[in-house]
């Protein structure tokens, strides 16, 4: 039992290190041997864990996005007081301070940035990507429809249309923070957004 | 003279293949070996050419963004009798055929997958995406101004933030077009904006 326990900590670490070089460097500047030295893991058994580095990074993607989906749906579940556009308003607030500490601004979105450099080309990673996007696109959706009700936003667009456009303009904007080295870009999508684009 | 003549062209072909191989492979997955293997010149003469691999690939950046603005000002300047909308229609209509092409979906827009990638990590590759950036940024918010002076596009948004969303919402659409392998995203992203949110 302990040495199951002691392999899946193990496996957890690996994607914990996973997704911090990945954000850092990328999909090709990070290297499996980087991230077992940082976790203390000999070589030889990375292949113990995973099948293959494509095989490793699509587990990494999962992981990221339910992460992230899991505190959205607590955050989600914990405020009832607040509308949902000042929930949106709030979530992207709380994701822009954490990138706006020190250093922060050159990772951006792990979904985005990973479809940017790798896209189609390994299956495995592409169908994790797809899902992770799915799972924002579905909360977003469901939050636009919730405003639309609530009659905080405008109707002449389908909430699907909504969220499609808010997370392209989202991932765009993160490029621009990543080259300009600040959060002002982001920041101010987010306001031109809901505070204009999507009023009624 | 003839020498001269010959290291400038190998010098644009250098950047011709650097262009194609970092559109394929990202920034850390494209070896300066392979450039040079590719245009046939000797590993050691690289230095002849170019400083470092970050000038080379600032000197890239820089290279793709004119050819793809000066494209721009050609059809901009040739195409006097279609209103501003239609010019962005019919430009954005002509990037996407390109990309539609078999394979071409993974090659997305160079400016972009190198800020997500690299982001201002090396200062003189985070000046030439800059600028380049603001290249396209000043091309588009001129044609959103004209837009709005023959009003075909509402006015209670400053034709810079309209740029500023186009843009962003570009760069978001053609991630998920490398990640789904398919145009329909940035498609769909330009009939969206053009046709239903930006409407007067």
């Amino acid at each position: 039992m302990a040495r199951i326990r002691r392999s899946e900590q193990t496996r957890e670490a690996l994607i914990e290190e996973g997704i911090r070089q990945l954000a850092a460097y990328g999909y090709h500047g990070t290297g499996i041997k980087q991230i077992l030295d940082a976790v203390r893991v000999p070589k030889g058994s990375f292949y113990n864990y995973f099948e293959s580095k494509e095989a490793f990074v699509a587990e990494i993607v999962r992981s990221y996005s339910e992460q992230g989906l899991s505190q959205l749906d607590d955050y989600l579940g914990s405020e009832k007081g607040l509308g949902p556009v000042e929930k949106l308003k709030a979530i992207y607030r709380y994701i822009l301070e954490q990138h706006a500490d020190v250093g922060q601004t050159q990772r951006g979105c792990l979904i985005g940035s990973l479809a940017a450099e790798i896209g189609s080309s390994s299956a495995i990673c592409q169908r994790a990507l797809i899902e992770a996007f799915s799972g924002w696109q579905q909360r977003l959706t469901a939050l636009f429809k919730a405003a639309q009700d609530a009659r905080q936003v405008r109707c002449d667009l389908s909430a699907d249309d909504m969220a499609t456009l808010f997370w392209s303009a989202w991932e765009g904007s993160l490029m621009r923070m990543k080259m300009e080295g600040s959060v002002r870009a982001p920041e101010h999508m987010i306001e031109l957004l809901l505070d204009t684009v999507f009023k009624r």
